[in-house]
């Protein structure tokens, strides 16, 4: 290891092991979650069924809400036709199996939903039990789809977009790492902290190990995002990653874990959303453009969403190789 | 610039950005929200459905929900009408169509909110297939409902009156910049904090730049936000407004961007509110009036929010014109 | 003023006026509540009805739900009657206006919970739309009911019992203000703070003024409210109360204002209840007596929450009369 | 007590009471709760009866819907059978008296869940009256119970598994006791932090007395808990349980009061969950075995649930019994 980098302390309180070998190839997904399967207890008390629903695509949601009516609907006509369609009061007579069945599961489903027109109607014991099991389990999975429903909606979100890339700039009389976020819903964040960490892939003594090392920030903190935010960690002596060339960041396979956490006004609640950026998504040499102007009736700003990545190359200031430090690391990497 | 404000450090961290050029009319709207426009994603991806349906006013929001509960009627209605009104036994024999279509609405309300009388009742595949969907369709709507009645009740909310006006009132041996703040409804705010950023309009070598400078307060906390709270900010050496005349508060475009973020019982949550005061909502030479009293029974104190910006005219203390750092700004502006 | 009192700071920030003479008896009612009354807003604008709604009691609450119940259904019978119950379809041939008013009633009860039996069904354009809007309706209420129902349940509360009585006690080799406070139901707080403030009103030039001044506490906080806690002020040189005799705290009508946060296991959440002692309920010479005991089986703790007042008269140790500030300020007071 | 112990500062503010003597066996509980009983309220007082509908087990839950269910509906049943079944229109001539309360049951549960087929209507006045009031009480129920449904499953949880063990292990050049955590679900926590008491009960002049001292941590916190952490309390001149043998430990009875604090991604809220451990789960001389490992397919990384308790035997350090201090402590205890 550079004698540079040992002056910095790495970190063991990331999550992570320390040990590198024990871990797959990325540590943090794209959307934030932690790249990790979970084994030893079963699925069902493994997953939280709630917070999986809340989480899923609408489309899919409304399709296992499909799905559950339709199953519990086919459940209950079954108990109907077995009990036997003539307690169904009010059934024309035709008796073909199949036109009986859709006529069970027709008032199954008046039943479910409470509707209850009563054309159909219970009669008999069994029948009248099944259907005063039913509409309990109607209002039971429908108090879940209201709960499940609101559950969506209210949940805390940042809305917050990254840029897709990480870019190595130039920065005052040296370079920095930047990356850019902006929220991209009518919502408005207050008090909002970065945490970022990189790993580290290193070779020492012939061995790879992952070592960890909060990056400090121009401003790791901003009281409101308005408008864009550019997140800038110097690669100053300070950094883990003083002078490193375009392969260093490569041979040590960087990554970088974000998050971000704010106060939401919409929700009146703490949002987090995370992220991270391996060494594919680094760009070397290159500054972000502006993505808000004046709108030209001068009566407000616009931010550009689809410009949170906009950049242009740029040549970037020398390394200076002449540091013993950095010699050192490339000389053990 | 002056000398003087050159001491000063402006910050950077408000979420907007420091170059004005770039920037509309007014930073923050009178009611928080920032004065911004985002483009560059589809409008159902920029906005929040949820919050703004929380947000809306309660007449439109009832509003909102007589129109969706009307279209999706309409549209049953339009699906039983076209499978054919003989699906629908019970109805009379009458076959005027408008009078066909508006038994299909009926028939479709009753569906929908499950009342499901069934003096009209389903009979065929179709119809019946088209009602079970419906009834499904009714409880997903409100079940939505529930939720948005219940979130549009629970939104944490601070309460907030601010003086229409700010003033420039005789403090100590200076100057200060005060507006008064109270609680309008019978909520209790416990550990209230509050943020003020001033937005300066600079001529700097011939060009317009913002400038935003954090203002310090006499009091920015208070335990307890029973009665009224007045915000003072002191205009001594410390303020970036020291020894402003008039014209100096005009030429610069002040905007003070004001965040109130309290405790609130009633809810148990954090609440924020914001708002924005310009040049032209600041009153030079005024001082605010009491606006609680003891009640004539003794018994309680009485706030009387109608008097939130009772103020009277006051002679303010000359300005010391002998100070070389004001003098200054005043010939560069 | 004493000598010794000055060097206290009174404090501003408590939400209260510093001026006594123009706010009422008592500044914090026994519950919590502030003892004041708003004006110059419209009621309904002053008040939080959805947080009103919450905080009844819950005979109150269910009394309004049964109005409004009531309500809603006389008003739509009334319209179904004005219509006409001859669109009632169903209803028998008797025509005692008493006995078709009370039908419309039921017919409308039954549209308004969607219970819809049928047997009674609406006809004709007008009588149709009066019931698809009833049945709106319903939906609305019950989604308003079931938000309300809700919501009083999940308001995060505290359930902390405070002593009726506040006593002096003696403390060390002086003496201490003493309440104690416990947790009367199955919730477990932690993190809990206390802040308690005095206010004296104090004779000053011949005029009464409200001072407030923060109370130090041998503790303020505790990790953890498992059984009883007793809150100590010790009336030593640092208290503004110091070397108060039974005539002082009397003549200065003390009242202590006490708000106490935690973190609530159940909720989840913050929690916070205040309450407020004045010098009726203070005992002068009284230490309280344990309120929790182990099981006779030896296997729990018993918190005996009935106890909570129990206390036992005791001789306060002598007042150093000897001490100038003491002497000056009762010849001021 | 021992010379060494004198220089620790015992705590009081645990929410125990410092005097062991009135205590019951066990402090806290393994779930986390507080071995305690309260009386001198009413039972309907001192429970939340919310908190424990929403705490209870699944399976008990719903067998308390099926309950309350069942019970509203027979209660109504009598009240239809006493007005008398010829009030029900649509019934059948039968007038076996179970057969008609089984019709009147029916009834009841169509009307309690607003299923309301209508081949059996209510009619009179009382009848109606009565139906009227049910369909009420039923929504009012299914109200409660959607919230409660809600409630479930929105209440904020850590999910945190404990290992069952607490380890005396090796550790630097002395010994630490150690135990581990890991999250069991697809949850993700941040800022997590862990307080660790610990409460020995020592004889101290003949008799014995609770003594309670917060543990030191090498890490009182993580950023993140993404596999697991395990926590270390090294056994050094600065614990309590400086040199403890395994006698020491018994002798006593020691118990570790553990509550870990986290933000929570998925609730967007803090979740906190606690334990305990008592002398009988604490192993000596044992240190944990790694719990996660690569995937095969080297893209993820397994975290085995089934192992957070996995460890395996090992010599410990040996006691420097030269200490005066550790002699001094076994010459007292």
């Amino acid at each position: 290891m550079s004698t540079h980098r040992k002056r910095l302390n790495d970190v063991i309180n990331t999550g992570f092991g320390a040990n590198s070998s024990v871990e797959g190839s990325r540590l943090t997904n794209k959307d934030g979650s932690t790249n990790l399967r979970k084994t030893g207890l079963p699925f069902w008390e493994r997953i939280s069924v709630y917070h999986t629903l809340l989480r899923m695509k609408s489309t899919r949601f409304l399709f296992f809400i499909l799905l559950l009516y339709t199953s519990v609907n086919i459940l209950f006509a079954i108990v109907y036709y077995f009990i036997g369609v003539q307690n169904l009061v009010g059934m024309d007579g035709i008796h073909a199996p199949m036109h009986e069945f859709m006529e069970a599961f027709f008032f199954s489903s008046q039943t479910l939903t409470t509707v209850g027109y009563g054309h159909i109607a219970p009669s008999g014991m069994a029948t009248n039990i099944a259907a005063s099991i039913e509409s309990l389990v109607g209002i039971l999975i429908f108090a879940l789809v209201t709960g499940l429903i609101y559950g969506r909606f209210a949940r805390p979100r940042a809305y917050i977009i990254f840029s897709p890339n990480i870019l190595v700039s130039p920065f005052k009389d040296t370079r920095a790492l930047m990356f850019r976020i902006a929220t991209y819903k009518n919502n408005h964040l207050t008090d909002v902290e970065a945490v970022v960490t990189v790993a580290l892939h290193l070779k020492e003594n012939g061995k790879t190990a992952t070592r960890f090392y909060p990056l400090h920030l121009e401003y790791a903190k901003v009281n409101s995002l308005a408008l864009s935010w550019t997140l800038v960690h110097p690669l100053d002596e300070n950094s883990p990653m003083y002078n490193f060339t375009p392969k260093d960041f490569e041979d040590s396979k960087i990554e970088l874990i974000v998050a971000i956490k704010a106060f939401d006004d919409h929700f009146s609640n703490i949002v987090q959303q995370r992220t991270s950026y391996t060494y594919n998504e680094l760009i070397y040499g290159a500054r972000f453009l502006p993505m808000f102007h004046r709108a030209a009736s001068g009566t407000h700003t616009i931010l550009e969403l689809d410009k949170v990545n906009l950049h242009e190359d740029v040549v970037l200031p020398e390394i200076r190789t002449d540091l013993a430090e950095s010699e050192s690391f490339r000389a053990n990497a």
